[in-house]
C-alpha cells in the first residue's frame, strides 16, 4: 500500500540523515550539512528515494515547527530585547540591498521585470532554520552576534514574505493595496502582540499549568500553543515557523522550570532530520549541467552573499569588525525561504525552469557556505562557551547530535 | 497554501484529542474513547474538519507505530514467554469463531461468497493499538490477562492479516499459491526471528550504543529500529504497527537503563492522539440513518463480540471465570484493523458501501465499548496496581494523559 512505501522513504530518510549527520560530526563538521547533502543525493532523480509529496512537505513543515520552537526555548524575550534595535537595522539593511543587487542584475542581463522581482525576492529572506541549527550546533546561540542574527532573521522573514507577497502580487496583477496593507498591519501585529504578550500570558496561566495534576501537562499545552500559533502564522499569510519561534519564545522563561527542552528534544531528534533531508532533496543535481546556468549560479550566488554581508554587516557597524562578519556570515543562509520564493514563482509562470534553478541552487550554496564560515569565525569562542553550556545544563551533547 | 490548511487541522486535531481526552478522563473513562468520539464529529462531513487525505493517513499510522512501540518497550520477552502457549489458543481460537460466524451470517442473509468472506475477515483481527491504550490508560499492562491478550492480539493480527490476503486473493482470482506460502512464511518467520533474536542482538550491542559519545545515541537508534523495523514489517504485508511493537519489544529490557519510556512519551503525546482522531474521523455518521444498515449494524456487532468473547474466552479455559471474560472482552474491539479490512473491500469492489459503512460501525462500536466494560472488570485490580506503578516508575500519570 501508499503507506507502506512511505514509511520505507521515512527509515531511509532518517537513517541517513542520522549517519550522515554523525559523520560530518566526527570530521569536525555542523551535523546539519551532511543532512541536506545526503537529502540532495536521495532526491536525485537517478536514486528516485524522495518523491515530491504533500507528505514530505507537511513533515518538512513540522521539522522546521519542531526546530524553531526549540529555538524560541532558548531565547528569552529579554535576550531579543538587549539586541532589538540592532536586529531591526540589522534585517532591514539586509532586506534592501539584496533585493537591488538581485533586481538590477536580473534586469541587466536584459529579463523581464516579473522575473527580476522574483530574483530580488529569493535573495531578501535569511533562513532562520539553517542559521539557528547551526549556531545550535556550534553551542554558540547565547553570543551576541547569535542573538543579533537570530532577532534580524526572524524581521528579515516577516519583511520578505511581505516582499514575497506584494511581488508576486504585482506579477499577477491582482495587487489590491488593501490586502498588502492587511498583511502588512496583520504580520507587525502578531509578531508584536505574540512577542511582547506571549510570555506574560504564559505567566499569569503558570500556576494553573505547572501545578495541574497533569504530570505532562507543560508539555502538551505548550505542544498546543506551538501548533495554534504556528497555524495561526500561516493563516495570516507569514511564514508558520515564525508561530512556532514565538510560541517558544513565550514559553522560554519557564522552558527549565517545566523541562520543556529535555522533553521537546526526543520530537526534535525525531522530526528535525526530515526538514534537512527533505529540504535537500528539493535540488535536482541534473539541472546544472548547461555552462549558462552555472555562470548565472554563479553570479546570482555571489550578489547574494555579497548583498547580505555588506547590508548586514555594515549594519552592525560600531561593533568589533570580526562580530560584522560574523553577522553578516550568519544572514548569508538562504535554505528553505530562497527555495519556497523559487517554487511560488515556477507556480505562478513567473519564472521559467532556468531562473528557478539558478535561485533553487543560490539558496543551498549559500547555505553549505555559511557553516563552515561561521564555524571558523566562531573558533575562538567555541571552546568557552561549550564549557559554560555544559555546566548550565548538564548535557555534553546537546541538541546537536 | 496547502500545508497551512493542513496545519490548521493538526492544530484542531491535536487540541481537540486532548481536551476530549482529560474531559473523559474526569468522569472516569479512558481517554481514548473522548479521542475516538472527538473523532468522529470532526470527520462528519457537515463539519469537514478533516478529510480524508494521505498525510492523515501517514500521521494515523505514525501515530499507531508510536503507540505500539511504546507498548513493547513495557512488555519483556519474558512476559510473552511466561503466557505464549495460552496467547497462542486465544488468537487462533479468536480467528476462527468470528470468521465463521460472519461468514455464514453474510451468506444466510443471502449475499454473495465474496462479500461473506470480507465481512468474516473484518471480524477476525484485534485493535492491538487500541485495547494496548485502555490497558495503558488502566494501568494494568502487567496484569497476566492484559499480557495474554496483548501477545493473542498480535498473533490474531498476523493470521488476520493473512485471512485478509487470502480472502482478497480468492475475491480477485489472482490467487497464487505461492503467494500465500510466502506472506504465510515469511510473516511467521518476521515475528519470530525478530521476537527471539531482537532483544539478543541489542544486548550484544548495548555496550556500544550505551557507550557511546552520543548522550542521545540510544534513543535515535532505537527510533531508527522502529522505523525499520516498520517499513520491514509493511514492505512483506504485514501491518507496520507489529514491526513497531516486535521493535519495542527489543529494546524493553534496556528501556530502564537508557531512560526510553520517559524520552518516548513526548513524541507519543505529540503523535498517538493523531491515530485515535483520524481513526474516529473515518467514521461518516450520516451513513446510518436507513433503518436496514442499523439492523445489520445490531446483527454484525453482536455476533462479533459474541465470537471473541466466545471464542478467546474459552480458550482460556482453566483460569478464573472473570479472567476469562476479561480476555474475551479485551479481544473485543475490531478498531482500525476492521476499518481497513473494510477499505480494502470497498476499494477492491468486493463490498457494497452499505456493507462497508456496517463493517466500520461494527469496528468503532466494538471499540467503544469494550474500554468501559475492561474498566468495570478491572476495577477491583486497578487502585492496587496504579499504587504499584506509581511506586515503580514515581509517575502518577503515566502515558495515559
Amino acid at each position: 500500500v501508499t503507506s507502506d512505501r512511505i514509511l520505507v522513504e521515512l527509515f531511509v530518510i532518517f537513517a541517513a540523515a542520522k549517519v550522515a549527520g554523525e559523520g560530518f560530526r566526527r570530521v569536525g563538521q555542523p551535523p546539519v550539512i551532511g543532512e541536506l547533502l545526503v537529502g540532495v543525493l536521495l532526491g536525485a532523480r537517478s536514486l528516485g528515494v524522495i518523491h515530491d509529496s504533500e507528505v514530505h512537505r507537511v513533515l518538512q513543515e513540522f521539522g522546521a515547527i519542531v526546530l524553531l520552537f526549540m529555538i524560541g526555548l532558548d531565547t528569552t524575550p529579554g535576550d531579543i530585547r538587549r539586541v532589538g534595535s540592532r536586529s531591526l537595522t540589522v534585517g532591514a539593511s539586509g532586506i534592501v540591498l539584496p533585493f537591488a543587487c538581485g533586481l538590477a542584475f536580473t534586469l541587466a542581463t536584459g529579463r523581464g521585470s516579473d522575473e527580476a522581482m522574483f530574483i530580488g525576492a529569493a535573495m531578501v529572506a535569511t533562513s532562520v532554520g539553517i542559521t539557528a541549527r547551526v549556531l545550535a550546533d556550534l553551542g554558540v546561540v547565547h553570543e551576541i552576534e547569535s542573538r543579533i542574527i537570530l532577532g534580524a532573521a526572524v524581521i528579515d522573514d516577516v519583511l520578505g514574505l511581505l516582499v514575497l507577497a506584494i511581488v508576486s502580487g504585482l506579477a499577477q496583477d491582482n495587487l489590491s493595496p488593501a490586502h498588502i496593507a492587511g498583511l502588512g498591519i496583520g504580520s507587525v501585529a502578531f509578531v508584536a502582540i505574540v512577542g511582547v504578550y506571549g510570555h506574560r500570558a504564559i505567566d499569569v496561566a503558570a500556576d494553573r499549568i505547572g501545578g495541574s495534576e497533569l504530570r505532562r501537562a507543560p508539555l502538551v499545552i505548550a505542544i498546543g500553543i506551538c501548533l495554534g500559533l504556528s497555524a495561526l502564522a500561516g493563516t495570516i499569510g507569514l511564514a508558520a515557523i515564525i508561530g512556532a519561534f514565538l510560541a517558544g519564545m513565550a514559553f522560554s522563561e519557564r522552558a527549565g522550570e517545566w523541562q520543556l527542552e529535555e522533553q521537546i528534544e526526543p520530537v526534535y531528534q525525531l522530526l528535525v532530520p526530515f526538514f534537512f533531508v527533505i529540504t535537500g532533496a528539493q535540488v535536482d543535481p541534473a539541472a546544472f549541467t548547461e555552462p549558462e546556468t552555472l555562470g548565472l549560479v554563479a553570479a546570482v550566488t555571489t550578489l547574494a552573499v555579497v548583498g547580505k554581508l555588506a547590508g548586514c554587516g555594515l549594519a552592525a557597524w560600531g561593533m568589533e569588525r570580526r562580530s560584522m562578519v560574523i553577522i553578516g556570515t550568519g544572514m548569508v543562509p538562504r535554505g528553505e525561504v530562497g527555495i519556497i520564493v523559487a517554487s511560488v514563482g515556477l507556480a505562478t509562470d513567473m519564472l521559467g525552469p532556468r531562473l528557478y534553478a539558478v535561485i533553487v541552487a543560490m539558496s543551498i550554496i549559500t547555505t553549505v557556505i555559511a557553516p563552515p564560515a561561521l564555524k571558523m569565525l566562531f573558533a575562538p569562542r567555541v571552546h568557552a562557551a561549550e564549557v559554560a553550556r555544559m555546566r548550565r545544563t548538564g548535557d555534553v551533547e546537546g541538541i546537536g547530535g
